[in-house]
């Protein structure tokens, strides 16, 4: 099967977690809104097209099949892709972990963003500055911690006893949150040895160095979810 | 299969939409929080029981499966309730619905708990007035209307074309917002037929209708997601 993935250019953003996914893997894909521009989105979220209509991107098409929400996109990709063990069971809880994940995604865009995503960073500083003390005081330390004992709990190595998709975007989070917040994350981190020892491992793993350092994996910016405001990292 | 539900006692909040399926489909269950107080999912959370370890209630046992996130547990109980197509492509869609219906829930809840989930109302009003009204003005059109146009592209009576856990969960997002927004609600009813009409069909299923009319409907109230401060609603 040969995907087309269409996002927002210009950012990781959502898209980053289903683009590591294929990129590990080696599926053949197309970065179609990287080629052809965003607007090349606009009719799926018209509803012109058949198939599942999106309210959002990132969306996947694959086939006939239209695909929208990172968690679906990736709970679909994980067996044809190899990246999430073959049991009923371990898919739900890869989703049920993916689903974690994208809710500590949202908090994270909600600490620069606390009052609407259409305004301005400068027209919500105020309030933002109050969101992210809660998130790097409460939830980053309950999410995360709650991730480093799940590790904990399936051996250490992989949060469900194998590679899957969820590991990659393990990945990627700590590297976001890292990037956002690194004076929070560094205080955290001695109580996150098996995360850390995870995001390693990912970024050595060959195809994933490999994209990251080609110019396909963009910078993270102050356009994207993970933004450094240094303001925000106490 | 009977299941064990476990969510928070004395809200609706995000348990509902999984006891609304396990309603409409006359499925055995316990709610076992209310049965036994909120200490009962405790070793759930701590990793004591076998299974998935959930980050948070909502979460069902299901024989030897715990599953967590509510579009998971909706997209497990689907097909043996006959709550959710059988084709791969459909129960796709059906999570890629549910998953923004979420996404929506949760901008919900952030209205008026725009800082901190861990705060009273009372400390983040201020922050809380700015974000409801751009809830008001800006989500809630453009989700409602997302809805409503995929209903309308799927024949105007189910949002999958045939009775869902969808449709169930639009009908508890319709109700909430009702209590919670009624004077927004009233003005944005225009565009929404579908939805109304949606809504009116799901609470005269016999089977809703009884659980509706029943003690184990709690009403909405100020400590769930959706809660009727009339200054948020303009």
């Amino acid at each position: 099967m040969h995907y087309e993935l269409y996002y927002w250019t210009g950012i990781q953003g959502r898209g980053e977690f289903v683009r590591l996914a294929l990129e590990d893997a080696g599926a053949g894909y197309r970065d179609v809104a990287r080629e052809q521009g965003d607007a090349a989105m606009q009719p799926f979220l018209d509803g012109a097209h058949a198939g599942a209509r999106p309210f959002a991107p990132p969306f996947l098409k694959a086939g006939r099949l239209v695909i929208a929400q990172v968690a679906n996109i990736l709970h679909y990709l994980g067996p044809p892709l190899g990246l999430v063990p073959d049991s009923e069971s371990r898919r739900l809880q890869a989703l049920q972990l993916q689903l974690t994940i994208a809710d500590l995604v949202a908090e994270v865009h909600d600490s620069h963003h606390p009052i609407a995503s259409g305004l301005y960073y400068e027209d919500q500083k105020a309030e933002a500055l109050r969101r992210a003390e809660d998130l790097r005081k409460q939830r980053l330390p309950k999410f995360l911690g709650y991730f480093e004992q799940v590790l904990d709990q399936g051996g250490g190595r992989h949060v469900l006893r194998e590679h899957s998709y969820v590991d990659l975007s393990l990945f990627q989070l700590m590297s976001g949150l890292d990037c956002a917040f690194p004076q929070a994350m560094k205080k955290l981190s001695p109580k996150l040895p098996r995360l850390r020892a995870l995001q390693q491992r990912v970024c050595e793993r060959p195809a994933i160095a490999a994209y990251l350092a080609s110019p396909r994996r963009l910078p993270f910016n102050e356009n994207g979810i993970f933004r450094h405001y240094p303001e925000l990292d106490g």
